[in-house]
């Protein structure tokens, strides 16, 4: 690994600002790193975190769990802590406490580690046929059903990306429940774990749709692994809407690059409160 | 939720004492809770993180995500702490810290939570047609690589359960990289969620059969979501190793009951550095 992490595009998506020891950082929480009621959204959360260990250890992110605890308002500063549970010759157990004013806001657990020449390397699934993103409707999905109502316009993490429902081509492998996205961001940025991790906190929106509703959850975590990210503009999110019960949703990610190599997999559950049928009006929050 | 946790029946898998508050507790690691090595199995570990945040919250578990900070050898005593860091009115968002001698061994996050009535319920996936239980081959899979010597005989995990081959016949939506074995316990035991965690811990294996390797490697963590469990002497674990890079793995896992339903999800990586071809030795661990 040649290049100082974090890498210069995830700090141009995320302004950390990391002490000398790389162990603590800190960022303004402002737009457009919110979700639509104005808060933290899960996906500035996880890719934070990832920035976090990776800058703590100088290797790529292998996999991270982020534990979503409480909101944090626009106009917080959130302070990063990333321990070292166990560190060994190439592979690092790390946590991430990310706290504001204090009080835990999201916490993390995963792994960076150096590659092993030799080490075993392959992809063992193909991506699904699927309608390129240049064919994709560009409807804005998944709708934002709960607006935060700003002068600026949308200060929302949707301001910085873009999203188009991919039509199914060949439907072997993918169930009812499966959603298919084309996903970029507007301004030409390197494709990275963080990036990814930024686009992709989406899973719920695809138990909701797998359950034939509209609207998503509160999600609860989001947990994804990584391989080496080569450059593509667009990736591909395949979800899976898996389960649920007692009001609980689960369900299932795979991350493509725009030709077909798997670059993440991942998987969320989420509190499915804010699920309504079509002909309904969306719950209040 | 009228049953005390954590069950009767997961006391005799592990035997955990807890206190009074019962967000501590403690067990002895002894046989057949080991690994191959005669450490600590990765089974037992989220198996045990299952139970005490079960016993913690009074609520069932949602997911969890145990992450192996370092092996524990056979006769440790290991404690296990519990923290709420956040008890909202159904859902509480958790850590386990488990350590030896004051060592961390194991660390957990997840969330337990009490169902919402008239909550979303459903299941958005089939499970693959696969010959039955009865039908699939018995042959020890995996085979043990890495005995542990011991006067006594098996004093692994191995000796509580059983794996079977289950042929797939209808291979729609599964790949190449798909494994499927039918497990059980030896002795009659209710399935619940840390039972499942204890037989499921095998997505590295799978990893390595998809790459058309024998043995695993060594796990860096491993995620579960569930939901409601009914009785099933069987379940089958549907494992797809999905990618490596680097050395490292990575696959995902459903868990089936004998009938059909799916009762978990999941996800593991692994640093595959034990996988090896038919013809040659295993390596010396």
């Amino acid at each position: 690994m040649t290049e100082l992490l974090p890498r210069r595009s995830d700090l141009d998506l995320i302004d950390i600002a990391f002490d000398e020891s790389r162990a603590r950082g800190s960022f303004l929480l402002q737009p457009p790193l919110l979700r639509h009621d104005g808060t933290l959204y899960g996906g500035t959360a996880i890719a934070a975190s990832i920035m976090a260990m990776e800058a703590a250890t100088q290797n790529a992110v292998l996999w991270n769990t982020t534990q979503f605890v409480a909101p944090a308002p626009n106009g917080s500063t959130i302070d990063l802590l990333t321990e070292k549970l166990a560190a060994g010759k190439r592979i690092s157990q790390l946590s991430v406490t990310a706290r504001v004013e204090g009080s835990i806001v999201f916490t993390s657990l995963g792994s960076t580690g150096a590659p092993r020449e030799g080490g075993l390397e392959g992809q063992y699934e193909q991506m699904p046929a699927v309608s390129g993103p240049e064919e994709a409707t560009g409807r804005e999905y998944p709708r934002p059903e709960f607006a935060f109502d700003h002068p600026d316009g949308d200060v929302t993490f949707r301001r910085m990306c873009e999203y188009r429902d991919a039509e199914i081509v060949n439907t072997d492998r993918v169930g009812p429940g499966t959603m298919m996205l084309w996903s970029r961001f507007n301004e030409r940025r390197e494709m990275t774990p963080a990036a990814i991790a930024f686009l992709a906190d989406m899973v719920p929106v695809a138990v909701a749709r797998a359950a034939g509703k509209h609207g998503a959850g509160t999600s609860l975590d989001n947990s994804l692994r990584f391989v080496d990210v080569p450059h593509t503009e667009w990736v591909l999110l395949e979800m899976q809407g898996n389960f649920a019960g007692g009001g609980y949703g689960h369900g299932m990610i795979r991350v493509w690059s725009q030709d077909g190599k798997l670059l993440a997999t991942g998987s969320q559950s989420a509190s499915m409160i804010y699920v309504f049928n079509e002909d309904e009006p969306p719950p209040h929050r």
